[in-house]
């Protein structure tokens, strides 16, 4: 991002805030729309990576759909203006008393446990059905990205066939769209893996016509050459659904769910460096945001890529800072070790002076969506647009004192 | 607390919900007004913790003071009617075009580094100042709880003396509190050495007439009989104020900052089994709570005590389980292995129903005020609290989906 603009940002609308370039959006969804594909594609946005309305309707308007997570995910993208057609809801939590009226307006449910199952029945039986399966295996290389194998609670268990006959017998259901997210990863062996898998799972499920492969197409925020080549996956995945109809004479159209993909390298933060402290040892440059806007660092020992965007034009060195945000909490860090979000390690930049500015990339998804909001009661930071014409547009404006305490009594 | 109570509060106001005790808190703050002290003593309530208003206006009448983490948190106090005169501000971020306002009413800031006495100099000549010094220790056994040390941003580094000497002669300041939080744990031995570590610095300024030893006082949220002994550790500490007296004349009052001790045990989240999943190895019991109501599990790994609340009376034998939260997030855990928030841990308990609800324990402290809020468009739960009288007095609404898309555009 150009420097003068990112200054123009601060001034106009101060520090901490969200950017998000509206052109890597849109390179991104258009590689996401183009992905590989034998006889058929439907790409869904993950929004909870980043719910802001604008961005739904960004996304929305160049043909992707929405993968939604909770019933309020779907409220919140109706209210965007998405068509509920285009909604699938992929929860852990279903409320029953939200089905028919889901099913009613046309967003597809997708059952994730017996339970789910058996409730989507009892409200509207006879319905063709979507159902999510954990193929037993998981690829994610911690837990945390794990949403397969045998200590993930996400999906009914593959080996739970009979009780999933059961169901759709008692209540006439029709599965007619098998999902099997397990957060891939960037290689395309392990979606070779996972999708042959998938589709010997969709033998099982005669009136299957559409396989949902799920998100998790890696991105490496440091290092963007090492991203998912999302040609190169679809590739290995559309030849096999040309094989398993050659096998079987079915044509089974693909779905996708990308979040990460799409937004993480179109967001960045800017913020100000509000100090610099030095121990015995370190040198700390103290930001004003932090876990309040970006707890990913804090949670999973992140690494995102920081810039420092001098106030002057004088000519500096490089040197090392640990970085640090504006919390009152020794867990509130932007420089953790790699694989170790307890250990600060120093970065080596830009020589950086208080007053200075820092863009931190790979800041678009799960920064604004997932982070500890208004702890130490600082207020949610705003968030612009760069639109391709170059304008800054105000997606979000700067939460208030006064509307975060709203509710209070 | 009571079953009934629970089923009571889930049947009113629905799950999740924050549920505080008045009776755990007013005790809670009794034991630390009365903390032994040789001349004085000012306890602040640190009140990142839990700042809802209801729960600052308690320990407001109780008679304890504020120690606030951001200009916002000293608007937020001033908002529930707490004097300015009982607030003190240490702070990461300290504005500087708020410092003279700040000042004028009253309000103590605690200089944090040398920029920050340098910036309240500027605005205040010739006042009377607080110093927060990083004595060169930590006692935390993880970085995460280690605001002390050559890895701590906290505070002016101990070895920078001449450089505080400097500013305080230019602008006229006189040093007269001088402040040492380090997180110091449920060991009084480590309190005698913060306490000892801290005289030696007091020695250095003749000015400081008050000593702020900050919080850290440790709860074991799993077995409350391990937490600290606030009497033994008083005790120490006054032994030493007494013995600086004797070796230097001086009569130190004393400064204590507890926060998680104040809150944790008196704070419940009443959550609901909406789901009960297997795979081959482990069952999981799915709540309709999680991350966005308990973030410490997946961020610390650390253990809440867990009940299941059945519905119905019948005898029910024990069971393993893994707990997990509502979100679309394989970290969203509730029973993470200790010291490991990768790894699910199934927990022995009640054999559990759908629909049974569960009260998750030691969640006053860094729950409601320190969560990964609206992930995956979840509200913000409600808060009440049970009055002496066993009255349930609703303190916080839950928020509206409209009033989390309110700043969007």
């Amino acid at each position: 991002m150009q420097k003068g603009l990112i200054k123009k940002i601060a001034e106009k609308y101060n520090t901490p805030i969200y950017v998000y370039s509206e052109e890597i959006l849109e390179k991104n969804a258009k590689n996401i729309l183009n992905f590989p594909n034998a006889y058929s594609l439907t790409a869904r946005y993950a929004m909870k990576a980043l719910p802001t309305k604008r961005i739904l309707q960004i996304f929305n308007e160049l043909g992707l759909h929405i993968d939604a997570s909770s019933f309020y995910e779907v409220e919140r993208a109706i209210n965007a203006g998405i068509n509920p057609k285009n909604i699938q809801l992929t929860s852990q939590e279903l409320p029953e008393e939200k089905i028919k009226y889901l099913i009613e307006i046309g967003v597809i449910i997708n059952a994730c446990s017996l339970r789910q199952l058996e409730d989507i029945g009892k409200n509207s039986q006879g319905i063709n059905i979507s159902i999510r399966i954990n193929p037993g295996i998981g690829s994610g290389n911690t837990q945390k990205v794990n949403v397969g194998g045998s200590l993930s609670s996400f999906g009914i268990w593959h080996g739970q066939f009979e009780e999933i006959k059961n169901i759709i017998n008692k209540y006439n259901l029709k599965i007619t769209k098998l999902h099997t997210h397990i957060g891939s990863g960037n290689n395309p062996e392990i979606w070779k893996k996972v999708a042959q898998i998938s589709l010997e799972l969709v033998k099982k499920f005669e009136n299957v016509t559409t396989l949902n492969l799920g998100g998790g197409f890696k991105v490496d925020r440091m290092n963007p050459q090492n991203n998912t080549n999302i040609e190169e996956c679809g590739n290995v995945i559309e030849e096999l659904f040309v094989k398993f109809n050659e096998e079987t004479g079915r044509k089974l159209k693909l779905e996708i769910e990308p979040g990460t993909y799409l937004v993480a390298n179109a967001g960045f933060i800017i913020s100000k460096i509000i100090d610099i402290v030095k121990t015995d040892k370190f040198e700390f440059i103290k930001t004003d945001t932090g876990m309040t806007e970006i707890t990913r660092p804090t949670l999973y020992a992140a690494q995102h890529p920081i810039t420092i965007i001098p106030q002057d034009e004088t000519q500096r060195k490089e040197k090392e800072y640990i970085f640090v945000g504006h919390c009152c909490e020794s867990g509130d860090l932007l420089t953790p070790e790699e694989n170790n979000p307890e250990i600060p390690k120093p970065r080596k930049i830009t020589e950086a002076n208080i007053g200075d500015l820092i863009l931190i990339g790979g800041a678009g998804a799960y920064c604004s969506g997932m982070s500890t909001k208004n702890y130490n009661s600082f207020p949610e930071a705003p968030e612009v647009l760069i639109t391709k014409n170059n304008e800054i547009e105000l997606i979000r404006q700067k939460q208030e004192l006064n509307q975060m305490i709203q509710n209070e009594k």
